[in-house]
């Protein structure tokens, strides 16, 4: 228990390894095995879409700023394990973060962000070359969760691999934005956020189209029939295309990049 | 933890959202940071059938009567999300039930459950329009785990949406029911229950018929070979048509509503 | 709270039965309401692939050794449930192992094991014909996480179902061995160990063949390009054969039993 909140430590478990091989099973046993006593381990998710550094970085802003002060985020999505790329751990806005640098905390960090390399030789640990979520993070991880500051496990970085996240461009007559992300329900998610649409907007009602029109920014699923398109403010904060009981993605033919463009209603 | 018990607090999540999004880290973030310290928040599934109520409901007739009282059931299948359905926070049987008043309770409540409309203003909250899970059910969750009071959430309500399930029909000679669910194994689980088989049965044994005689009500799939049909009660209590090492559904060409008849062996 | 460790009770999951039916969720609350107060529940998989004895008992040989002493695993892949096979309890290394009496704990007991064939009658419980997982094993593991020994559960065995894994063979010239296991990225695992390759080595470099040449023994996947096919050691101490960023399984049409062969460098 921590002192101050009475919680338990805690460390959330992020990848995209699914659960039919052992490999989450393994980071599980360390991070018991190493971690305080109480520890909870917490799964987000282990299907993220395989090695989708994007996908990772969208989950990641959506979900990890609403968990308690002093939980241990895990996030193993990592195209270039083996690379010379590093191993981070960082504190940012009252959390612990740990995974690969390649931008998967792209979108979570804070201006605050300190992120150190993981040092495995001051860890003392032999590395396994083949697995470092087992061998890296999570041991890392359950030092956190003990109370380690992030500054004893590795060197100070100063610049960590950003997420090349194209801007979205606002003029006074229209904001015009890309798709970075489709869900499983085919619903496509745009580099609009709310809050940069509450500017643009100046309290008018906004329209958005993307090939066609879409309709006025609504607030709810349920203002449209079962088979028609909407635009919403999705759960994560950011505008989004969806087909109401269907695929948005299927029906309009998105991939990621297609161009979404927001008026004001004159 | 419970005073009474030693229990820790308990929350289980049991929703169609899969994990591949972000929607069930995020209810787990609300659980966590709102809920008491030693809270455990345990997944059952986030793969149900999507949309599928009457799956759900028997999902939560299965399993959630085995739980802990205290127990808090966040529940999420919701076609109608959106529309003018209540949130519902139900206490029944020394458990507590969270979720949207579509029937997805239907079969889990007791004679003696009390139930309420959870009334956001009264929890001085915020609502997102898209995102009931986190900004509704999970807050209210968190609050019932505190030992706040279901009465303390909303305003009563005397009826909640019911589960339009067939009644399976008895007469001297024999019980006929029909398929209600299909599981993912291709068992077809029907509205006979074993209590009511058992009433019928008046100590002789049952012979199962569907389209095709399956022969003797058995005890154990081990008691077919591999490739045969047979009809069992399953673990929630319900008859069962099952193929062993296969597909009933598949080989019997079964969907929801076929029928399905019970004679005592002459 | 363990006294000595001050570690809460832990049971790890692991089977092949999803979580989209209701199975896992019934054995979670028989474990929780008959566990120990404190008691931790956690996933390891539950979708290992259906009735596949070898894959669990990879995945078990893999991680189960990592956790703390203590843990109790419940395994359950049981194409033989309802047939006379026992349902065992073992004690082995300071952890207890709890499933069906089948092989899948074949690579994760040490020589010391002891095993005990469950005993229902013993535990005073009424058994459901058709689910071994919430009537017997669970409730056993509950019985183990509260401290009961295993010989309390039912009385001992002295030989328990082996594993048919084919033994590798050594001469002065070569390893010989072959695949048993590909996992869902299509990493194909073999019967030839990290330590018996080592001691075959005599510090030689070694090179791996499986029809056609696969290289030196490596050590990361990034010393190949993309799409090229590798050897190494996998996270779970044996040869295994991939593609980077592909499936060996498909490029090289490898199935089970295909055969692999080691040299050393001459």
């Amino acid at each position: 228990m921590d002192e101050g909140s009475g919680r338990s430590p805690l460390v959330t478990l992020t990848t995209d390894f699914g659960t039919r091989d052992g490999y989450v099973a393994q980071m599980k046993a360390v991070l018991l095995s190493e971690g305080p006593p109480g520890l909870q381990v917490m799964d987000l998710s282990h299907d993220l879409a395989r090695q989708d550094v994007m996908g990772a970085a969208l989950f990641a802003e959506a979900a990890y700023g609403r968990f308690p002060q002093g939980t241990v985020h895990v996030l193993v999505v990592d195209p270039g394990v083996g690379s010379a790329r590093h191993a981070l751990a960082v504190a940012s806005g009252g959390q612990h973060f740990v995974g690969p640098d390649n931008g998967v905390f792209g979108l979570c960090l804070n201006a605050d962000a300190e992120a150190f390399a993981i040092d495995l030789p001051r860890l003392h640990r032999k590395v396994s070359p083949t697995f470092h979520g087992r061998d890296v993070f999570a041991p890392a991880a359950a030092m956190l969760a003990r109370g380690t500051a992030p500054s004893a496990l590795g060197h100070a970085v100063t610049q960590t691999a950003g997420l090349s996240i194209p801007m979205a461009q606002f003029d006074a007559l229209r904001a015009v934005g890309e798709v970075i992300h489709i869900d499983r329900f085919g619903n496509c998610i745009t580099n609009l956020t709310a809050r940069a649409l509450e500017a643009f907007a100046q309290s008018q009602p906004l329209e958005v189209s993307c090939g066609q029109p879409l309709g006025p920014l609504r607030n709810h699923y349920a203002e449209v029939e079962a088979g028609e398109l909407l635009a919403l403010i999705d759960s994560g904060g950011r505008l989004e295309l969806a087909l109401r009981e269907g695929s948005a993605a299927v029906e309009l033919k998105l991939t990621r990049g297609a161009r979404v463009t927001v008026h004001r209603r004159p």
